[in-house]
């Protein structure tokens, strides 16, 4: 077990909503941007553990789609929140379970002592990329952030264990093509606009998902000794309204996951850890519960972690 | 110390290069781009050690500019050379200094037991975003693909110390600010064009960094009970012909340090492994020798990390 514990969290969604047959959506309006949402978000969970920023010794941005190309989007969230330390700032990403991957990866260097407080920010401001034309996705997206205080501990608790596969038959089943340095800037015109773009096909992503999520699953169990009623809640990225789809095909009981869809829709990257603040602040989950985080991804990527709280 | 070898790498410059007052840039031409570039590095470093992708647990993309904004770079690596595989893709990110945080980061993950063999790859095609006005960062950048193969080792080599240090004073010194979330493609025009662009102040880079880097190179050596004289070989980014300025601030003799900025020009993030790789190459370095990497990243980041061959 790498030992860590969730020791502050924040969220903030935007003010605005907008309602898809009865769905509410949080979209981004007037001086709210990405940066401003990360912010506020980080504010709020050193704020819910009465920690200063110097108190963190890294910040991890672990969000999909970045604010800038250069330079990396922690950096200019320690600009608004960390300005005149050295705190080292960096980015990891997976697409949408950036936070499974950031938590994955950075419990490592807290179990090996390398820092004792990381805090880890997911972002996202999707509704800027929708296209009108893909109902699916423009109806499903919010926009939001999530911040999460990860420390080191001595308590019996941490991450148990944590897998994660990519298969790249799904790597243009979710796409934004344009932006970059594949489809420059400079060939946006009427005819490219929807290059750059959100652009999924949920079916492929849906049938790839089925085919691989329960092997997946059973190797996760197997390699860790686990059965399903060891596990006391699921977190899931919060992908499509067709989540209790997925969640049959595990085997996954109703009662054992939570489903918020409706509610706050895909998130992208926030959406794990917004899931995972709604089922603390909600007392779904408590000290000692063993919680799987599992989250698809674009890439395709799929994340499996199991935390001791 | 975390035990992990250096077990292959390879290295794909552009067929074409240019020339400004003597010194060689290497840029794209034709059908080359950052995927092209970076799949044959990727495919020389397997070769070179004569691995198949099957022998590899995770492919790390360390780029400061992906390559779409969705999914992450790693993946569409992943779909080139590791199709119909399950290996984990992810991408890290600290601009010029990525390949050094992801060695970093993931050195622990090979300590830690979690994966053998990860492929980190670093891919810049900079010379798409440059601007003809600024004839600084214009005559200086090259395009390149450099990848590693890191392994689990139970030898004495390995990662010794690192560290890593943001000050995001330097924040707006070296940014490309459009194509993102907090300037979109569709804002591209002949008025704004230069937003997408490559836009760097060298000189408050350089004040910076002779401000910072002489404090936080004493603080790794005496934290790491270190002599410079320890350092066998300093494998420096290629930020600038302003090198051997910093180096004589550092107080490094000119033969410590390997400065090929004439011949390469800077890589961005490919620049740390491209240094390290040909030192290897040509045998300015060997096994058994004590080798600083060190640079200086948009953000402003630094990151300095002595690995033992």
């Amino acid at each position: 077990m790498r030992k860590i514990k969730l020791s502050g969290y924040g969220l903030s969604l935007p003010k605005n909503t907008v309602t898809f047959n009865g769905q509410t959506r949080y979209r981004i309006s007037g001086e709210e941007n990405q940066l401003s949402l990360a912010v506020a978000a980080c504010k709020k969970a050193l704020a819910s553990v009465n920690k200063k920023i110097t108190d963190i010794d890294c910040i991890v941005s672990a969000s999909a789609v970045g604010i800038q190309p250069i330079p990396c989007t922690a950096s200019l969230i320690h600009e608004q929140i960390a300005k005149g330390t050295d705190i080292p700032a960096l980015d990891i990403n997976t697409t949408c379970t950036s936070f499974i991957t950031a938590l994955d990866t950075m419990s490592y260097l807290l179990d090996a002592g390398r820092y004792k407080n990381i805090l880890i920010v997911s972002s996202e401001v999707g509704s800027l990329a929708l296209n009108p034309k893909q109902k699916e996705s423009y109806e499903l997206f919010s926009d939001g952030a999530v911040a999460f205080i990860i420390s080191k501990t001595e308590e019996e608790v941490g991450v148990l264990c944590a897998l994660q596969k990519t298969w790249s038959e799904g790597a243009h089943a979710t796409e934004i093509r344009g932006g970059l340095s594949s489809y420059l800037p400079e060939n946006y015109s009427e005819n490219t606009k929807e290059e750059y773009m959100f652009d999924m096909s949920g079916k492929k992503v849906l049938s790839l998902s089925i085919k691989k999520l329960p092997e997946m699953l059973n190797e996760f169990l197997e390699k860790n000794n686990l059965k399903i009623e060891d596990i006391d809640m699921i977190i899931p990225h919060q992908a499509s309204p067709a989540m209790p789809l997925i969640m049959s095909k595990l085997g996954i009981a109703e009662e054992k996951y939570i489903n918020i869809v409706s509610e706050y829709g895909n998130m992208v990257s926030a959406s794990v850890p917004s899931t995972l603040y709604f089922a603390l602040k909600e007392n779904k989950i408590k000290r000692g519960d063993k919680i799987l985080l599992i989250g698809t991804a674009a890439g395709l990527t799929t994340n499996m972690l199991l935390i001791k709280l």
